[in-house]
């Protein structure tokens, strides 16, 4: 016999786990539908040459790759954005720009597992390539917001930055090539604080402690937005390149508050730099209000250009990945799921052996009136029957015998209070409880 | 520079391609809740030993496996039945039976590409395991018939037959260890006809040509369903298992009926033997009847244990299978794909430069009430955004330029008619345009 086990580092999804988060990504569907982007699939394998040197080393080194039967180099995406790119550059004199899709699947990296983290997970993006415009930049916070709404999220902050500004800096400062270990160290600011920052600053991107000051007082700009709006020209002193990511920042803020973002759920904060990704425009990341601590859970931000390494087509874009698997942990602390392993309400034991059919034609009713209805497969005690429905978490019972299918009535019955009520029903009349079982899981 | 491709046998999916899709993917996920069925999801990658030796030889050539980075040998999954297997004998302890799943996921096949078959391909199963009620047998044909109706197919034939019919006749003829290859000549019958299938079944199964003619004699039985029932008990000489067989084929049949599946589209077809699969009691088949040479779109049948190579516990299960890109491809010829690259209907025109915030709160307002809008994120001249507009397949424009946000009036322009209409319109008052969209889109 052979031992039933899943590989270290990958889990199945049980039906309590499976429903949620099958939820949370038809909402996730549904929202980017509502803004015109449109769903896209990719292979699981690529060549491997389109795959290595994209990511970091690390991802070149957690790659899933091998040969396949026909001896070509191949491997499985570890990212959405890489397969995106190389899509992009293969279809885009088909398709047009703008360019808008969303992209739903799992990817692979061989990471050390641990606690949370698995070898396979699903990503969730969104991007409108071919455009530079203000507009995609609003829209894609105003997606962000629908997102989290659509989740039944309330308290959420989502906070944008424009990486052009502390470019901006740099360049002023004469450090532009000195970009990449600043970020890296400005990314600690909020763990380790401002003088261990500037230490570090100092230490390994070789800057002056003069010119670690100025970078921080940038990334301490606080305050609220139209304040923080106003003082960042003298603090990048006057630089053009800041002083157009000002003015960007300006547009996208305002812009999705005339939108309809509510203003305290947006958040300007000049300290978000993302900085090993390979943004360079407006920078996003949200956070949950009730579980700072998580980190984000949906980050994004707009790019020069997506596809260099497979088209001389310049193609510039700004896009977000929503984090699935933080949000539903999220939601799991929140309390908001309800840990059912069922996906509809209703049950329909069926314990009178002779009335089988009539079990059946009263279950196909309701689902024709658009209720999920579950019937129990053997003619066991009703007991036994009821026991299984609490323990799959069904809301409702409609529990009808002989003398109910004689009487033209059932019984509907909340599992939660153990509260009956007789219903009339009969094949030819089924309304009442259509409306009584509408009512009951309502 | 890479050249961009995908690698052969497999490929990219376009929104085009990608929405109907989905759509078809989402209606099967609601036709199977509505049953209770819940969802599972299981990892791509396992360890070799579980997938290999549990298909056909030509199952193994065709696994896409290797060593990961860790040494383990690990294959990628072939279809989704070995891998609910292996789940079942893992977590029915926790699961508890009956258990109803569905699992909608792609799956790997290092086959000969050939037109119209690819080498990653996405199942859609469902199966109830761990009971032998014909309750759940006749849930099944109930499933394909609601699967079939909510994709919008009206003309469709679902064949069912019961193996135990055939197995019963064997046993009676002293056949009983020729099952296999009498299966497989049997399968050629209508491919080949009575005088090749005979003689192949003489030659090849090494029967006598008196077997052989009772053996056809049981699959060429025809007619309504009634009268084949009637029939069945002679043709099988009485056998005991074969009559079984037709007593459950009877409640099958009746019990579906009796269940609201109309009878035009139910069919006994003692025929059918699916013979190389691993089926022991019903199985089924649908045929659209506008296109009956594409084959079954929907096939499955009972087993007898489902996961006896990992778990003692036995678990016998009914399930069948939805063919969705034969579907998805039946769809595309009988014209029932709109061939829309865009998920929502809406299309809002940008080119009055200075009204940006207006047609972003406009179409976040007409989000809000449930409709899908794409606003152009550049200013260029309207006669360029339409002609984008209509090439990505929007149903309707919201045209406003200056003049008409003064007047506080939209034009509501149908694209495939070109005829417009005024509908009053201010970020007050937005009813009046939701409800002319909605009626035009509806």
């Amino acid at each position: 016999m052979i031992q039933p086990r899943t590989l270290k580092g990958f889990r199945d999804y049980l039906p309590a786990a499976m429903i949620p988060r099958e939820q949370l990504m038809q909402t996730a569907r549904e929202v980017f539908r509502s803004f015109g982007f449109a769903p896209i699939d990719t292979p699981t394998l690529e060549h491997l040459e389109i795959l290595t040197g994209k990511g970091s080393d690390e991802t070149d080194r957690q790659l899933y790759s091998f040969e396949d039967n026909g001896g070509r180099p191949v491997g499985m995406r570890f990212d959405l954005t890489v397969p995106l790119a190389r899509f992009a550059a293969q279809h885009i004199g088909t398709l047009g720009t703008p360019f808008k899709r969303y992209h739903i699947a799992p990817v692979w990296r061989g990471e050390k597992p641990q606690e949370g983290r698995y070898r396979e997970f699903v990503q969730c993006d969104f991007d409108t390539i071919g455009t530079t415009s203000e507009l995609a930049d609003i829209e894609a916070v105003c997606v962000i917001d629908a997102l989290l709404r659509a989740i039944g999220i309330d308290a959420f902050t989502i906070s944008i930055n424009n990486r052009a500004i502390l470019t901006g800096l740099l360049e002023s400062l004469g450090l532009a090539d000195k970009t990449t270990p600043v970020l890296r160290s400005l990314d600690k600011l909020g763990k380790i604080g401002r003088e261990k920052t500037a230490n570090e600053m100092v230490e390994s991107a070789g800057v002056t402690a003069e010119q670690a000051d100025a970078v921080l007082r940038l990334a301490e700009c606080d305050g609220d937005a139209e304040s923080i709006l106003a003082s960042l020209p003298e603090i990048t002193g006057g630089n053009e390149t800041a002083a157009a990511g000002i003015e960007r920042l300006t547009q996208i803020y305002r812009g999705a508050l005339a939108s309809g973002v509510s203003p305290d759920r947006l958040k300007i904060d000049v300290s978000i730099a993302r900085g090993l990704d390979y943004y360079t425009g407006v920078i996003f990341e949200t956070t949950l209000d009730e579980l700072p601590g998580i980190g984000s859970v949906c980050s994004g931000g707009r790019y020069d250009n997506l596809a260099g390494l497979y088209t001389k087509q310049h193609l510039p874009g700004i896009g977000a990945s929503l984090g699935l698997d933080r949000l539903l942990a999220a939601l799991e602390s929140l309390g908001r799921l309800s840990g059912v392993s069922k996906p509809c309400a209703v049950f329909v034991p069926f314990f009178d052996k002779g009335h089988r059919d009539d079990y059946l034609k009263l279950a196909s009713q309701l689902r024709d009136a658009g209720i999920g209805v579950e019937v129990y497969p053997e003619p066991k005690k009703l007991g036994q029957q009821l026991k299984y429905a609490d323990s799959q978490g069904f809301a409702v019972a409609i529990i009808a015998g002989g003398n109910e299918w004689e009487a033209g009535a059932v019984q509907v019955k909340t599992l939660a209070t153990k509260e009956s009520q007789d219903v009339a029903y009969s094949h030819e009349s089924p309304d009442a409880l259509i409306e009584a079982i509408q009512a009951a899981t309502s």
